[in-house]
């Protein structure tokens, strides 16, 4: 018979998400009268604004006509989009045949895993988003699960927490050949400076490693002087791939649209640009995002698409402030909040999954446990800034009789 | 620095496709007057019609509101599309729950090989669509390609031809894991009849093989006696995979939707479904199909869509049926074309670039080379039937003067 692939028999638990899906319907069914306010994934819930609408409306009409229509495109994307993340998002600080457009930053992640292979060595933020961690285990570089630990081996976890500002110690780092670094983070909420971002680079330049930087939340970035992107730091395009996304900034999460960004510099031990490999990657396994969600991100982009997108980005990020609020008046020690759209909230010597419980029992508002994003998160949980207000201010209300 | 993945490096040729567009743009380089007609990648031209672009409108002017915004859905489709797909596509053969929509077939590969992982063993037909064998390259589960015979190492190749009526010789076959099969063929055009599949299934049984059946075209089919699904074969629901798309019968090709179907008692050798990790892998490196094209997909399951996709198919095959005649009268040995969107030229004595070169300098028609597909595919040329009518009559008017 087929042997059933060892990496995946080493995923002991669920996807953290659907498992949270999971318990809160175990929830419903013991208490079908509940009226659950969910704070828990990140799922941005207001409308799609009316520029980038039109913009998807129209791909949608175009393709019931002759000259409208179009099949397949280039896998990498629509030029003009390309070139317009390039322009409006990077300030030109990359090219658009260095972005290569795609249904997601969470797909073109477990892809970079795919070009990578399973012979090269990580380090992932502790806590952090899952899919570093899950999909390299399911591309075979990892060892197995350490259930006192909670930690898989052959990773360099990188202890992110109040103690260290939530930036690594890099000195105690062993080299790897790929670095995961997401800011602002998912989901301790925190970003780090030009300070910190030019001590990873100088960390990755000296040990010849890649980050792989996940910027899907750049856009929430208030501080003027916080980078957006890691190609604001000098050197970086030797050492970094940028990963990226529609999804939070214009409320993309079901239309599907992302972006990676490699630089002509970036390359492997024998010479060969990694930008080769992302293209054979991404035009092999991968066949182009859809091109009504590309349109819808042109849209995005253009000078209407992108004052909408700061109106909804401060829709939530008052949303943010308000959630903030109400767990200061509770005296909750909280995190994150001001440049990203996670509230990273402490409860100390207590463990994530039973306040997750506690909160869900006693406030009907689902969180997400901190343990699920790795053993550093142990005691946290995470409050999510998308919803509606009204949610928000009931959360508040419930919060505050809790 | 970073090892570049020798998997990666093993990928000698580029991607037939993108190479088919580099030759086209060189030869429009040196002839920028030429009015190239391409028969070559098979891409939908044709309009998508109303009621399923009502469909996809309806889903983007929800996205508008407070009430039919979506973000983040399941990761393996809207359960209403999961279920229409196997009521009316699969006639209640399949459950709704074992089938997870995507963003297409070539991403779904992809991704079935990374579930499987690199310590499988894998038969493919030769000629065949191309992702079978490169993807397969870039997971690890193949040895260097060896430029005399055109094939890779450790890849059992079934050689499929006019003298065996395109079906593989099962009993010379060597047991692998996996066997790739697609029917309607990608590239030649054939359809495996019931009694065929039978032995691939039987064969299958035996040998405790997973067939991984690609289906993508199974609408073209239009006699009655053959099967569109591998799982109308008694037995099937044991041992095989099915991958299939919108793409082709109603013109999705750009908008990105297809869907496998991974039955319950599909087991690996530990017992474990397959079922358990395919979902593993799609919860975890996938985010589910764009929620607009997930919406135009069920409009296409509607009466009045299926109407649409009927007429559309009609539409092509008439193109088939034009091009088939013409290629006949000019004396060439042709197959496929009659239940598949797809003509298998057959150029005995000749290399397939040396009659796409020809084809294209002498008619301007851009057709695929056969030996792109597999060794067994040289001699030959693919011309597909997607294109305009009067690209179609054109073609012909040209193919005579030639």
């Amino acid at each position: 018979m087929v042997k059933r692939n060892k990496n995946l028999a080493r995923l002991v638990a669920g996807y953290l998400f659907p498992e949270i899906n999971r318990r809160k319907k175990e929830f419903l069914k013991k208490n079908p009268d509940a009226k659950i306010i969910s704070l828990g994934i990140g799922n941005t819930t207001e409308p799609i604004s009316s520029y980038i609408l039109n913009g998807l409306h129209g791909k949608v009409a175009r393709l019931g006509t002759i000259e409208g229509y179009s099949g397949y495109g280039d896998e990498q994307g629509i030029t003009e989009l390309r070139e317009k993340i390039a322009e409006k998002l990077y300030k030109g600080l990359v090219k658009g045949d260095e972005v290569f457009v795609s249904d997601g930053a969470k797909c073109d992640i477990g892809r970079l895993q795919t070009m990578f292979g399973n012979e090269v060595t990580i380090a992932v933020q502790d806590p952090s988003y899952p899919v570093y961690v899950d999909g390299s285990v399911i591309s075979g570089v990892t060892g197995d699960f350490d259930e006192a630990r909670g930690q898989f081996a052959d990773i360099a976890y990188m202890r992110c927490c109040p103690e260290n500002n939530f930036f690594p110690d890099l000195k105690a780092l062993p080299r790897t050949d790929l670095i995961y670094f997401c800011s602002p983070n998912n989901p301790t909420g925190a970003v780090a400076t030009r300070e910190q971002l030019k001590e990873l680079v100088e960390f990755a330049r000296k040990n010849h490693s890649i980050i792989i930087f996940d910027s899907a939340y750049s856009e929430y970035i208030a501080d003027p002087s916080l980078p957006k992107s890691i190609y604001e730091i000098e050197g970086a395009r030797e050492v970094a791939i940028e990963v990226s996304s529609f999804s939070k900034p214009v409320g993309f999460t079901g239309v599907r649209l992302g972006w990676t960004v490699v630089p002509d510099q970036l390359k492997f031990d024998d010479g060969t640009p990694v930008r080769n490999d992302w293209n054979r990657v991404m035009t092999t396994i991968f066949n182009g995002a859809s091109n009504i969600s590309q349109y819808g991100g042109m849209a995005a982009l253009e000078e209407e698409g992108l004052a909408e997108m700061r109106d909804k980005i401060s829709f939530y990020m008052e949303n943010a402030r308000i959630i903030k609020e109400a767990l200061k008046n509770k005296g909750v020690k909280i995190y994150g909040g001001d440049n990203a759209p996670y509230v990273w909230a402490q409860f100390p010597g207590r463990k994530s999954w039973d306040v997750f419980t506690e909160i869900l029992e006693k406030c009907q508002i689902v969180t997400t446990p901190g343990s699920g994003f790795g053993p550093a998160g142990e005691g946290f949980v995470r409050f999510s800034a998308f919803g509606h207000r009204e949610d928000f201010v009931e959360a508040v209300r419930r919060l505050e009789a809790w």
